[in-house]
């Protein structure tokens, strides 16, 4: 069993006990046994490890756990960007261009672009990062792209339901019949959670419910995009059904926050897609008084929201969204944690995931202090130096 | 004499003849001697090379200009941007505690902070920068900050009329006279530009022209701070006496952008100031409709905008300002360069020097489509790789 030891910490986020809601401990030390976190304390009373990172005074945290990702796609969408720079709308028609191109990528292809976007983020100091599937639409397609995804992350979402593909338009009753059926046989081996766009132009809530049960019933949890593009029955949707998360929540009433507020369903909010669509941000203030547990993530993908900085969203989510540094530090991991049902991930706490970044600073306010620089020095993945 | 030859390049942003604003070729490759660029052309033309840099398929632009950067100072103000992240209003008034921090710090300190800070920026791409005093406000203090600014760049900039520090409180005139007198005197040696803050709480307009009339006087050329908080006489100051830049713009009146659209005066933006102080951002568009040439810059600084990175900038300029990614990048490239009255950086031409970027995406767009993403590859400075 070897053992190492992350001393000279400035201010260690934990997510625990400590100061303040990131549970921040000053002149800390942490100690990493066989990929967990084994001890926490004051430096001075660390044990001996046979091997040590030298924070060098800067902060620490826990990795960032990205919630929300499509990264198995191919080709990209910058010319629509630039179109929608100059003025077009988002309507998430897209997603159909995206889909012709992933269908005739090489599996090779496919994989080389998850690796690229994981690698990407994980020198960014994701250290968690959800990848859905969506952008293949067939039987053999979805499978394809979960097992891809599968061969990077644990936390692998079927989207069979992101968009009706071409060959289905006019006939979403057949296509929730094949999502439903031999889609969802194919792809539930390689997938923990199902999702579904339930949005005006994507699929009803009546497709949406039909769907996540049959999910649900194959022994997956449920997430949803949900709310949007306008407001919409997704986010009530996923509170009946008990959703680990609500991914958007860009247009909510007043009857989604008590139902928000009452639930255990996370709210995960994606700054970067207002950011890329030039849309109005999500009211994250609103959620927070209202007790809603919120997290942050990237919504990675190559239409709305094609960043993988987890930073660049705390950024963001400060900036726009009126949340307190700390408030989206807290969302970025420990939030992220909670949307994917996980207690191991987003806290330094002993049992913990020995995943965390030592940042190129002094403390976490730095994320959004310093927006656009980048700030990992070091991220240590599973107690392992990347 | 060396030659090194970049080839491979899938878009090659030259700002000079090719297609679009930008001037781009494609198939292209770049023959690099002493430093300079010596050759462009079709690469099944390119000469033979001591040594070759092969860009994989990527887009190469000439290096970023950041022609405007405070980056000589002490100490930071994490807990100032924090409070202001709550609700508190940026006014400026946190100046004086840099000045302090300062005017306390060694040399070696001071030093440190500007090599860390421009090598920051050197990885995202910034191969030119500016730098200016203003934290020192002695004699001794911006002399010396000037100093140690000039050991990192050529462009250096006597900014001793920043604010009027607390000694002076209620004294302006006097501070004024010994701006002009013996700091102007110990400065001018180490420095290209002198700039004035010509805002409410700062210097008024007769001040302002006052030390900036010393200081051509002096053999430096004219840069302001101008419109930033508020409307104001900064602008129409600079343009009547043919400073290089104006910089902030962000409150203009018609009679304004009429006298920048008729003045070879470049409007620098600094989006990353509106980001960090939660400000309207500056309406770049219609300056550029109007026909004023237009830089990008980060205004790198403790206070209100504490990011170095130029594609932060560009991205904010896309989202925020309405610009186009071609005018966001060539704002950030031969803007800068204009806004600094250079014409051998800001463009990859025979006989510019050879400062450029390679990037890890296949186009310049990606700059704006990948907000927050490190997309720089490599940089030559010079003609070295970095």
């Amino acid at each position: 069993m070897s053992s190492l030891l992350v001393d000279n910490i400035g201010e260690l986020v934990t997510n625990g006990a400590g100061e303040g809601p990131l549970g921040i401990r000053r002149d800390a030390a942490v100690l990493v046994e066989d990929g967990r976190v084994a001890w926490v304390g004051p430096a001075s009373y660390a044990p001996a490890a046979d091997r040590r990172v030298d924070a060098g005074g800067a902060a620490v945290l826990p990795g960032f756990v990205d919630s929300h990702a499509h990264l198995v796609f191919a080709g990209d969408r910058a010319a629509e960007f630039a179109a929608r720079m100059a003025g077009q709308p988002y309507t998430g028609g897209g997603i159909r261009t995206t889909v012709g191109a992933t269908r005739a990528a090489s599996d090779d292809d496919l994989r080389a672009t998850v690796r690229r976007l994981r690698g990407e983020a994980l020198l960014q100091g994701t250290t968690t990062m959800e990848i859905k599937s969506g952008y293949g639409l067939t039987v053999a397609d979805e499978a394809r792209s979960l097992r891809i995804a599968a061969e990077t992350s644990t936390e692998t979402t079927f989207l069979g339901a992101h968009v009706v593909p071409a060959e289905y338009a006019g006939r979403p009753d057949d296509y929730v019949g094949l999502v439903c059926g031999p889609m969802l046989a194919a792809a539930a081996p390689h997938a923990k959670w199902i999702d579904v766009f339930c949005e005006r132009g994507a699929f009803d809530v009546d497709h949406a419910r039909a769907i996540l049960a049959c999910g649900q019933a194959a022994g997956l949890g449920v997430r949803v995009h949900a709310n949007q593009l306008g407001p919409g029955p997704g986010v009530q949707l996923g509170v009946e059904l008990g959703a680990a998360s609500v991914d958007h929540c860009t247009h909510l009433s007043d009857a989604d926050v008590d139902a928000l507020a009452s639930a255990t369903t996370v709210a995960t909010l994606l700054p970067g897609a207002e950011f890329s669509t030039r849309s109005p941000y999500p009211d994250a203030r609103r959620l927070l008084d209202a007790g809603v547990t919120v997290a942050l993530a990237t919504d990675c993908n190559p239409g709305s929201s094609y960043t993988s900085s987890m930073p660049f969203c705390v950024a963001l989510a400060v900036r726009e969204m009126r949340m307190t540094p700390a408030e989206a530090v807290r969302a970025a991991t420990l939030g992220g944690a909670r949307a994917l049902r996980r207690d191991d991930i987003g806290v330094l706490t002993p049992g913990a995931r020995a995943d965390l970044v030592v940042l190129d600073a002094p403390s976490y306010l730095h994320l959004a202090y310093r927006p656009g620089v980048p700030l990992i020095r070091q991220v240590l993945l599973n107690g392992v130096p990347q």
